[in-house]
C-alpha cells in the first residue's frame, strides 16, 4: 500500500485484507502503544514502519546460505528477500566445480572454512544440504556465532537452545493439502 | 521409525521428540478411536498406517508444477515429496525453449494448454510462476478441476470458496528469526 501512495488505511479494511476482526487488529496494536487516528485509521508509512521495528527487521540482516543445490541456488535468485531487509551475504559448498563461481551477487565459498561468518558478523544460517549433513552444518554455523538458522534440509537438527531454527518442510506444506480439500 | 525396524514408542517417547506432553499424545489418538496398549506404547508401523489415513496421505496424490523456473526445478528435483505419496505428474511452462523438455520424470508442457490436467484428474496444482502471472494461474488450475493448490509466488490469490490453498512465502519465514533471535 505504501508502494502504491495509499496514505492511511482503517482498522476495518486491514482486518479484511487478514481475515480477521477489527477489534483484533486494534487490540493487538495497541499492546505496542500504537493507537489509530478515529475515523481515519492508521498512517501507512508510520505503521509499516513500526510493524518492522516490532519484527525487528528495521534493519539489514546478513544471512549465509549453505549448499548450493538446487534449492539453494533458487534461494540465491529469489527476490524475495530483499522486502524483508534480508542480505543473502555470503554462499559455501563443497563442491570444487561451484566454489569460486558467482551467483546473483555472491561468490561460492569453500564449506570447510566458515571463518567468514565470523568476521562479517554474519548472524543467520540458511541450511540447504542433504539430509545428512545437515546436522553437522548447524554444528559449524553456530560455532561461527550464528543465532538463527533456516533448515531446508527435512532432518531435525538439535542446536544450543539460545539458537532459534525455523525448518522449512515443502512435502510436509504439500502433504497438508489433501486433508482440506473436498472429496478427494 | 518404521525404516529403522522400530517396533514401537511410547506416549512420552512421542511426546518427547515432539516437544509436547505425552497426556496431549494420548488424547489427541483417542479422538481419532486409536488407543495405544498399556506398557508398551503404539506399534509404529499401524501407527504411521493410521496417521497417513487421517490425514489423506495413504493415496497418492498426483500434482501439476506451473513454472519450470529457479523454485520449479527446485521442486521437481526435490526428493521429499514420495515420502508424503505425492507424485509431480505433470509441469508447465510459457518458455517455448524449455516446453518439451525433460526434468526428472516429467516433460515440460505448453501453459498455455492445461487441459491434461482434467485428462488426467490432477488435483493439486502447484503455482511457482512470477507474482504478476499468480492469479491467472489459479484461475487455470481452478478451471480444469484443481482443487487444492501450493502457491509459491508472494502474492495473495483469490480462488473459490471449496478450494484451499496453501502459500508458502519463503522470504516471510526467513523473516520470521531475527524476532526469536537473541540481541543481534
Amino acid at each position: 500500500m505504501s508502494g502504491q501512495g495509499r496514505g492511511s488505511i482503517s482498522s476495518k479494511d486491514l482486518a479484511d485484507l487478514i481475515g480477521v476482526n477489527p477489534w483484533k487488529i486494534r487490540k493487538d496494536f495497541s499492546y505496542f502503544g500504537y493507537f489509530g487516528i478515529r475515523g481515519v485509521g492508521y498512517e501507512v508509512d508510520n505503521l509499516s514502519k513500526q510493524i518492522k521495528k516490532i519484527l525487528k527487521l528495521d534493519v539489514v540482516h546478513k544471512a549465509a546460505l549453505v549448499g548450493v543445490g538446487n534449492v539453494g541456488s533458487a534461494l540465491l535468485m529469489y527476490p524475495g528477500f530483499g522486502m524483508y531487509s534480508f542480505d543473502i551475504a555470503a554462499a559455501f559448498d563443497n563442491n570444487p566445480k561451484k566454489v569460486g563461481r558467482k551467483i546473483g551477487n555472491v561468490v561460492i565459498g569453500d564449506v570447510s572454512n566458515l571463518r567468514p561468518l565470523r568476521a562479517r558478523k554474519i548472524k543467520i544460517g540458511i541450511i540447504a544440504v542433504p539430509h545428512y549433513a545437515a546436522q553437522d552444518t548447524a554444528d559449524k554455523l553456530v560455532e561461527m556465532g550464528v543465532r538463527g538458522i533456516l533448515n531446508f534440509s527435512p532432518r531435525y537438527i538439535t542446536v544450543p537452545k539460545k539458537i532459534k531454527v525455523i525448518t522449512i518442510d515443502i512435502a510436509m506444506d504439500l502433504a497438508r493439502l489433501p486433508y482440506y480439500m473436498p472429496s478427494c
